[in-house]
């Protein structure tokens, strides 16, 4: 049984192969970590594969999938704002080869588990203060085009019994280590990030913007439980909006304060961004979670804790 | 100035076609039927060119669209059932012709209207009594999906101002003329016209199951008023759901019994058919009108009067 990691260098696909590889909370006996350069595996471990593999080329899913395929984590994409400046090079990451992906898990593994991430980004428009499941998707991005118009695909091929496909529309995730990235919600790690790490930072959106937030390690269990569910436990639908908790960037900043004091709130500054600002404010900031408890799946308690675990688990030396 | 409509030789741009060409309801120099078989003319008429033209086939939307081009009605489609019976068939033309007819529209006359057929087919599963704007798309049927990934597809062109696109979700055609076709939806048609033709007619649903439904002459002045909107009427969704009328199989058949005698209603029986069911059953069968009516869309008053027009339209000798 193989477990594949699509986007593998990522930082949610590593920590993902990190739990895989440590936790055996999915059985397998090959893990293949693909992205377009070659990812180093997160723990020395003979199970793991590492494959440099640009899905947009020709035949590239044949070199992924195979009859022993049990479950794709397919992670790989171009962000927001980038799909959003280079509109044909998001269609074909974010949409042509998932297509391909599905198209080859149909031809050779029509039992696999397809775990596809979404995002809260298919959202756009009027909304209500409370996003349910029952709420038409209206994106105001490409990226939330290019999502939404894959969950479509997605879910026709699970009715049609051509894949075991599963969608987890994502919340913004909260906090990611390392360096600002080219999504339009990067800012959302960034003013807590920078100044636990004694940096500036500039929020590019109102304080008083709600976002819908997951910490890393929760997305990550809310992965692997995608995978332990049954097909029949989806019903009607394969989407899945995964519960999150609603965060005012105003509360990100007293939850920074109340964490690590107020000389890390005093390191973020406020300069909108009417491009980011347009994009982000699209997106809901608060859903209705029922399904996506019932399914089992896990929310963070609050973003104090959020910020405690970035500490914990990205910082090994600790806050500035 | 150029119009072109693809499915042109099917029964609606047939219908179209000839109102175009007699009611001077938009201006052009050149009219292009464009289908699979080499369409007739409805009407003789100078401006009119009539051109076989496979959409699958790479280069075909350069065949048709250049920077003379102002209205495109996008009429081309693998109707429901077969849509089902051959996904492939159905990703190709319903999806994939749709978005070289997008991309190449992009490149050679962003300024042309873009007004695309969609359908009720695009819902599903739970549904409120009354389908808003604000219902999530949920297809039971590879049409379905297919059609809301052009949905998506249309709305991020129109966005991004690659295209001037406009989505009209049709309600059931009733009653078209001519022969059954392989649409799930085609007894709507079939259970009025076979019995004003002296013939019988099965239906494959019950008498209770309600249909949202438009006559074809209000759906054809439907598509001629897209195309007079400007953009900015459309706001954040070109998307609209067309109005229609809601209508049971029994209020049906006691309109048939109506306006053509009980002989008439006396040629239908039921006979149950599962997969149609299953589909037509998924269908909303009542929608809130009140945003296409605001933007000048039109419905029928009534199915009399729906029975009536076809009569005095489709049936040169009247009824039987």
């Amino acid at each position: 049984m193989k477990i594949i990691i699509t986007g593998g260098a990522g930082f949610l696909g590593q920590r993902l192969a990190a739990a895989l590889l440590q936790e055996n909370a999915l059985p397998f006996d090959e893990l293949v970590l693909a992205d377009i350069q070659q990812p180093n595996t997160p723990v020395a471990d003979p199970r793991v594969r590492c494959l440099a593999l640009d899905l947009t080329q020709p035949g590239a899913s044949n070199r992924l999938i195979d009859s022993e395929c049990s479950v794709l984590f397919h992670l790989a994409a171009i962000v927001s704002s980038h799909a959003e400046s280079d509109f044909d090079l998001g269609m074909q990451v974010n949409f042509e080869a998932t297509r391909q992906l599905l198209e080859t898990a149909r031809q050779r593994a029509p039992a696999m588990k397809f775990i596809f991430t979404s995002s809260l980004a298919v959202f756009g428009g009027k909304l209500p203060p409370l996003v349910t499941d029952d709420c038409a998707v209206l994106p105001q991005s490409s990226y939330g085009a290019q999502k939404a118009m894959c969950e479509l695909l997605i879910n026709d091929y699970a009715r049609k019994g051509f894949v075991d496909g599963r969608v987890l529309r994502l919340p913004t995730i909260s906090v990611r280590p390392g360096k600002p990235n080219k999504a339009a919600s990067s800012f959302a790690s960034g003013i807590i990030r920078e100044p636990l790490h004694g940096q500036p930072s500039v929020c590019p959106v109102s304080p008083e913007l709600a976002l819908w937030l997951s910490s890393p390690g929760t997305v990550v269990s809310n992965f692997i439980h995608a995978a332990r569910l049954s097909a029949a436990q989806f019903s009607t639908s394969r989407t899945v909006n995964l519960p999150g908790i609603s965060v005012t960037v105003r509360q990100m900043m007293a939850a920074l304060a109340d964490v690590a004091g107020e000389q890390a709130r005093a390191r973020v500054s406020f300069e909108p961004d009417e491009t980011i600002n347009r994009i982000v404010a699209s997106w809901p900031g608060n859903f209705d979670i029922q399904r996506g408890l019932d399914l089992g799946f896990s929310a963070d308690k609050n973003f104090q804790q959020i910020i405690r675990s970035f500490i914990r688990d990205d910082m090994p030396q600790g806050g500035s």
